[in-house]
């Protein structure tokens, strides 16, 4: 199916059988050695000459298998937020309370790196309608992963909500892309736009403002003013 | 004060007193000849000695005034989407029921020009951190003049809500640039993001969703359902 004679975007997650085939094994090889370069250098710091060494391929296999650096890129960007999206689900497994649970999840996506490849990817992929059925399945795949997760801490936690979870998943990542982005553009740090997202997903969720305590992490300034929810 | 010696960026609103001096009213030249091509033609497409052209100027003066032309797009976009705001709260102020409020905002400030030019210019001042102290004033200006309309909204249609009009602005901005610029990529219509940012506000505002009506525009659609609020 996925012969190198017809190399197509692999799903960002991977699936198993697809692995075998030898073709979406050096796209993922390719994927692994261009992540960190792009993180260290950015997309224009890295060449394809510099990504096809780390990998031990051929220049011209970057160019067959993903086009562009710039799908290449983008690629890598969607699978990382992914990853990101992942961890922030198991950063904030751990919280007793609804009002820990929302800091948990804001603080470890704001400062996740897939987060700001990924935001790079979408600015690049406005000019690249090729790549937009990747960025639409790996949106997808943010809301539904966000919204499953919610549902089972909800249900794990028992938090007293007859909210909607992909609608909370929805604005979740809008409100976190919007954010960031203005933020940084902006000369605001992680920090600030933690906060920001923070507030505006409390106040959303109605649970009680953070209290201006002076000291203490925001985590732990949240956890002070913890209550049932409603 | 403002010197042709001493070129500073002009607040993106104007003030009346420092348009007398002549640097500023040069300024303001340049960017009211620039805005058109920026649009028709893009930030790449569009080169100095054009918009020299357009304002009657020499090139040396673009540079003079803006140091860069990425740095005229920036404060043109910023002045724009000041401008897509106000015209935002023009198109709404007429709407009779909170629902059709949401709508109207909504519909209007996904389609103005000035949106995608600000996220552009989002991207920009991400690398460049001379300009982020204008697009952190832009950014202040939108949330009070948001928050400011809905507040009188609420006191002259009678709404009973005793939320902050700070909060619902910022998050209203906050979502509208984070599902532009992901719908953007995702290969996604205006009217596709017009109706997640609806949905997304709607269900803060526990407005009942849209009616599934086959026909009519999605204003007309909304009014159909309009309900008192709570």
């Amino acid at each position: 199916m996925h012969s190198p004679a017809a190399p197509q975007p692999a799903d960002p997650v991977g699936d198993s059988r697809a692995l075998r085939a030898p073709g979406v094994r050096m796209r993922s090889l390719l994927l692994d050695a261009a992540l960190p370069l792009f993180k260290a250098q950015g997309l224009a710091g890295t060449a394809v000459s510099q990504i096809a060494q780390a990998a031990g391929a051929f220049p011209s296999q970057v160019t067959y298998y993903f086009r562009s650096k710039e799908a290449l890129f983008v690629e890598a960007a969607c699978r990382e937020v992914l990853y990101a999206a992942q961890q922030t689900e198991l950063a904030a497994a751990q919280a007793d309370t609804l009002p820990a649970y929302v800091d948990a999840l804001v603080s470890a996506a704001v400062q996740a790196d897939g987060l700001v490849m990924f935001i790079e990817a979408l600015v690049l992929a406005r000019r690249r309608q090729d790549l937009a059925p990747l960025i639409a399945r790996t949106t997808e795949r943010l809301h539904s992963e966000g919204a499953r997760a919610y549902a089972e801490m909800r249900a794990r936690r028992g938090w007293a909500l007859a909210d909607d979870p992909a609608l909370r998943a929805r604005r979740f990542w809008a409100l976190v892309l919007g954010v960031v982005l203005r933020d940084a553009a902006a000369g605001a740090g992680a920090a600030a736009s933690a906060s920001e997202i923070q507030a505006l997903l409390r106040s959303e969720w109605q649970l009680p403002e953070a209290a201006a305590a002076p000291s203490g992490t925001p985590a732990a300034r949240l956890r002070a003013v913890a209550s049932p929810p409603r």
